[in-house]
């Protein structure tokens, strides 16, 4: 089944005479288009694409499966005209202002009905050659950090590291999936902190979370290294961390509740002293974007099935001293999680 | 006044008691905020900032001016406690979904209406300090487009010139306002091409489209450079569009509308033949982001005021053939239109 089928499979549960894709995300996922103005229509014998002026020769070499046509300005005139029934709306994407004048358009028999995310239900289950990508992406993403390491840490700034790991993603032909955090001493604490101009210290932890976007897949891994010896409160955390992300990825498995993961990493870290200073989910899913389904955290109401691609990193910040994060992606399988990132995870100290 | 006083000052017009801004990138044009959950709240005595608990430290470091607090999630929740009376939102921005929660979490008494881009209208004006930085982006800009000509264009791939364009920017401190479009011969003519493998040939046009974001501002250019010497069709539709580059920069001043500005530029494309194959608006405004207010289009319902940065951008696509685009980056100003973009539009030819 295409993906296109997938989606429609899950129209007449929800009652749905179509669905109208607006998330762009979503629109290359479904139809290959990768350019900023494109929106779909699925329905049964309903495979409708438009795009306006400026890709309309990149939609012809993308785009296939689905009628093409040209539309105007933000396309909404267009796809109504191909609307009936009870339609499907991306609610979570689709703009109160955009809603109200898609509503203006449509005919008398339209109803335009919230229908959540259908199309990222699909997508949080990957294809034998999405996992594929994903899995030359994080690769990738090892083998850029292990020449980071190699060149070493101290002394040099946080700010010209990252431009050198991502330059060297960027020379391999991928980019950055986001920027990469490189986060050393106290700056750890945060856990989406800038790298900085201020050289790295001795003798301190440093964060690195990177990811690499190669071919349309996104990789997500992070480490925590040491730049020579740490004092033994630091060394506890960490073990502390690794040994929770460690027993942690046992509980990945299809039928795990994505709320149960993370409980069972949340258990651990609070059992040793750190629960209040864990303040983020364990993880997400990793696909042709960095964040998407299914999440792992309390309040997360997913089912881990085989074929998800999701994050495990628990960390630890100690405001205005230190951070520890370690995270791993994985892919849920029915024999057992297979981890796609390589670097060692015992404590790695780095001159 | 701050920037969030004039936003308070454009409230009472609109008959609201506050403004909940969503919109990310208004955020941070008020709040100096750069994270990636942040909301804010303006009204008479009222400067409320939320974020969540990953953006606590950071939120001390940037924002001022507000109070500050910690919230959680999508922060609506925190938000919607210092609401009353009318309340604008933006409309355009906030989802249909967010919406529904929003109107579940505020008290009966206060009534939601859409504010359209109020934030938007203070920011298309600059102050003298952002000019400065616009200035400076655009600067950057032209010095490093003057490195890729001297390394010449013939043999090398679109992609290997944006990659080292890119890459400078970045060791500069700077980075892309948006992708470089690097576009030779037939590939000009998609207005949006993205870079390709091949080899640039001899004796076609190139399209060069690039911009810089140095220090939170944004530049934007575009060049149609000649590998040498080209047919007589493709030099003449070179000199319509320059021509009516150079004319159009005189219609930018203040009290100009946005459609009579695209307006001028588009009949002359049109008398030189070529109406047909101009098939975007002429220009937009550039700031913090490089495509906001005001508009220069056939839709365009804005007026041009002092302290406006636009682009001014006609260009001609004859379709698997060529492009031709030239665009400047405009200061509107009394003492008339003040030119960012250095590079010389005359046919430049580039080995």
């Amino acid at each position: 089944m295409s993906r296109a089928d997938r989606v429609e499979a899950l129209l007449a549960d929800a009652e749905l005479d179509a669905l109208l894709v607006t998330n762009l995300e979503n629109v290359r996922y479904l139809t290959g288009y990768t350019g900023t103005n494109g929106v779909c229509v699925i329905g049964p014998d309903l495979r409708a694409f438009f795009t306006d002026f400026r890709y309309v020769a990149q939609a012809e070499r993308q785009v296939h499966g689905f009628d093409r046509a040209l539309g105007k300005q933000d396309l909404l005139g267009d796809a109504a005209g191909r609307l009936s029934g009870r339609v499907g709306i991306e609610d979570y994407d689709l703009s109160v202002r955009r809603h109200e004048r898609l509503r203006g358009l449509v005919g008398e028999g339209v109803e335009l009905v919230p229908a959540g995310r259908c199309v990222e239900r699909v997508r949080a289950v990957k294809e034998p050659e999405e996992l594929d990508r994903v899995r030359a992406a994080a690769a990738l993403a090892d083998e850029l950090f292990r020449g980071v390491v190699e060149r070493g840490l101290i002394g040099r700034s946080e700010r010209e590291i990252a431009f050198e790991l991502e330059t060297e993603m960027r020379r391999r032909g991928a980019a950055p999936s986001f920027p990469a955090i490189i986060a050393g001493g106290p700056n750890g604490a945060l856990p989406h902190a800038e790298p900085g101009e201020d050289p790295i210290a001795r003798d301190t932890l440093v964060v690195f979370d990177w990811g690499v976007e190669l071919d349309g897949y996104c990789s997500d891994c992070t480490r925590t290294l040491a730049t020579g010896s740490i004092p033994d409160d630091l060394a506890e955390v960490y073990e502390l961390v690794r040994a929770t992300q460690v027993a942690t990825l046992d509980e990945v498995r299809p039928g795990a509740a994505g709320a149960a993961v993370d409980g069972f990493a949340r258990e651990r870290i609070a059992a040793g002293g750190h629960g209040e200073r864990f303040g983020h989910g364990l993880g997400h899913g990793v696909g042709i974007v960095v964040h998407e389904g299914p999440t792992l955290s309390k309040a997360s109401e997913d089912t881990l099935v085989a074929g998800n691609v999701v994050t495990v990193e628990p960390g630890v910040y100690v405001p205005d001293a230190f951070g520890v994060r370690i995270e791993d992606l994985v892919v849920v399988a029915d024999d057992g999680p297979e981890i796609l990132s390589g670097f060692p995870k015992g404590l790695t100290e780095v001159g």
